[in-house]
């Protein structure tokens, strides 16, 4: 692929509309277009990079068990009547009147539309436990939406819902899904911290909050620095030992700035483990029991003969705010060079020829190149426009691709000048290059 | 995966609300569930099976180099009020006011939106042409939404467009579409045939609706046998090659009842070849050069220095809609066997054991046989249910799984009972399964 024709609008300096780093970034390199406020198109850009983490946030979903649905965006306001939040969620919920003048509403969360699939379908304890997800598109009518796509209205997010017999198969859930969450993080290789949290308008008695360190993040966060001492490989999937494990990041204080105290903090972190920092959210988990099977009436029968409403629980990932986050916590603004994980890079190499008025030869090299990496399963991209090599390697920096290939004068018969982001350029040949990008691939 | 553990709520029998055989058939295997009036859930066997198609959707527009982005599904209204169309839509647009009181809409089509993304980014000839897709949820707010999801509100879409420097270069484009919208109904095994169209809201001079034939289909089609007989296999990505094949198609009279001219038909139909029948709408492209870039202002700088407003076309397919239509197309109500084409069904496999209490062995064998073909690439359920095997079978074949392994009384030594759907069973080593269900993936 070629960049000239790449649907990548690059601009030449950061908008001035933008505040925070991903956003100007995002923009910069074109990966989103603002459409209206708080409402975004993603360009090709942006849109592999979502689609990657989406890749990997389904993959670590799918590893635990959980069963993939669809449900829509737009919602009926009769089952938000019947758990009782239609009047609660206030102007944040985009309300709707369609052309027969039945009240609908742009779905904020789906915690009473998986209630009813569930109560419509599941009658006995034989069926359960039931972990179902989805990933779909929200909305949040955001006040002031700013911070392009990290505080929008419109955004992609992973929800996922629990639905156990009891309190402890419904913890047991619980914990699958904190260490699935874990894992994903360290999968988009952010270190996230498991939270205490306040559980707002999601309602329950259980929550955590996970936090990626990020100086950006709007979070002020109070943590113990053992938490990151703290590691999930030898975690199964087995009832004691995710109880343990979630003990074991438990013991640690670490909390945002909502739940802070003081004297608590003090008490429980020696002062050499103190870590005063921000963060930012990105993925949120609820124990809430019974709040929505009661007042819907979702109960299955039990062992006994008796009913009981079901417990359930839910967790979200947002996906799109994600991109926004790895840029805060991976963009080395000074630098202009931005670090995407290989896993999620948009390209894993680019190609950047010297291209001469009529002499072809080193655009033919580099598309033989290309033809070569598209056989290993690496994806590249060449920069043909006529800049030169040194403002190539700035854009191709900005937009954050792990290698690069300069063919240029340094390029000596089947030698190729090859580098990491700032690296050194070393000089080897096509099939040494392939083995190095493939060996980056598979350690991510 | 067991089906007693899958969320597949499946019907005893036929819903009474449902007319048609896909709406029927969907509801009675839980492929879906309605949420309000032709709104829907995708429960996990109806996902999996739209995300197949989607993937092949997919592929086919990668292969001719469409770039993938995606828009939002919320727009303001103010890029409609550009291209005249915000009081011409109707109805039927789902019209929105956010908590600032600003109308906005929910996306029915975009071609707005993508103009506007285009002429804030392309200025030049040299950028062109740019084909741009994305696959998004969209909604139309039909006053009378049935058929489940054939004619419902909330649906999926796939939909591209295309910006070239001229008329003649905008028929390439149209022109590549319109093979890869050939070759994308043939890898989901369906004869779809491309006709001349109306272009209703849309616009434009050109239009093909793509209708593949189904005895249950809303639009009434009068064409010419021979159209059948056409190949696309020697059709290559060039401007002649490309002309030359839509011409063979446009050779033969072709339309839905919308263009019908009785006169016409017969003069250019003799009788052996006239065909009369009922089919099924799953794709539809247009070319309207400079109907929105023009209102809209979206030009380029030409070779000479002129500017000129950049044309148009755009090209849909119904990827939710898709799986109706081929439930429409390969379900035999009769016998009540769906036969999915391989490369979407939602299993390639069932596995079938004879459940008995107090015996585990054959349900041990079964698992031991999941586990093989998981490694060979290979997606299977296993029925362990208590059921009797004939019922099983039943309902394997109401699913639509293609092969099926029977662990009964036949079951000898290493020997398995295998057959696919209405075949006859024949007893193999589980190698020889692989060996037989492989080579069918890779033919589709």
């Amino acid at each position: 692929m070629y960049i000239s024709k790449s649907f990548i609008p690059i601009l030449k300096n950061n908008p001035s509309e933008a505040k925070i780093k991903s956003h100007q970034l995002m923009l910069r390199v074109g990966m989103i277009k603002q459409s209206s406020a708080g409402i975004y198109s993603w360009l090709p850009l942006g849109f592999k990079v979502m689609k990657k983490i989406e890749k990997i946030v389904r993959e670590e979903q799918d590893r635990i068990g959980v069963q993939e649905i669809l449900m829509p965006t737009i919602q009926s306001s009769e089952i938000w009547k019947e758990s009782g939040r239609y009047k609660d969620y206030g102007e944040e919920m985009l309300r709707i009147k369609d052309r027969q003048n039945r009240e609908m509403l742009y779905g904020p969360t789906n915690e009473e539309l998986i209630t009813d699939i569930f109560r419509s379908s599941i009658k006995s304890y034989k069926s359960l436990p039931q972990l179902l997800y989805h990933i779909q598109w929200k909305f949040r009518d955001e006040i002031r939406p700013r911070f392009g796509i990290m505080r929008c209205r419109e955004f992609y997010m992973k929800d996922a819902y629990s639905f156990d017999i009891s309190d402890e198969e419904a913890l047991f859930s619980y914990n699958k899904f904190f260490l699935s969450y874990l894992k994903t993080f360290k999968k988009l290789n952010l270190k996230a911290i498991p939270m205490a949290a306040e559980t707002g308008p999601i309602g329950g008695s259980l929550s955590h909050e996970f936090i990626i360190l990020a100086e950006t993040g709007e979070s002020k966060i109070f943590t113990d620095k053992r938490v990151f001492d703290l590691s999930i490989d030898n975690a199964k999937l087995e009832k004691q030992s995710l109880e343990n494990m979630r003990k074991e990041y438990e013991q640690y204080y670490s909390v945002t700035d909502e739940k802070f105290d003081k004297t608590e903090f003090e008490k429980k972190v020696s002062e050499k483990n103190r870590l005063i920092t921000k963060g930012i959210e990105v993925g949120h988990i609820f124990y809430f029991g019974a709040k929505y099977s009661k007042p819907m009436g979702a109960s299955v029968d039990l062992p006994g003969g008796k009913k009981d409403f079901v417990k359930m629980g839910s967790y979200g990932i947002g996906v799109s705010r994600l991109v926004g986050a790895i840029i805060e916590a991976k963009y080395d603004e000074k630098n202009e060079v931005m670090k995407w994980p290989i896993s999620i890079a948009p390209y894993h190499v680019a190609i950047i020829p010297m291209i001469n008025k009529n002499d072809n030869s080193q655009l033919d090299k580099a598309n033989n190149i290309f033809s070569e990496l598209k056989k290993n399963n690496i994806d590249a991209i060449i920069d043909d426009t006529d800049e030169n090599i040194s403002s190539k390697i700035k854009k191709i920096n900005l937009i954050g691709v792990p290698f690069q290939i300069i063919i240029g004068k340094q390029s000596v018969g089947d030698k190729l000048e090859f580098k990491e982001v700032e690296g050194e350029p070393q000089m080897i040949e096509l099939k040494d290059v392939i083995k190095i990008i493939n060996k980056q691939k598979e350690k991510n």
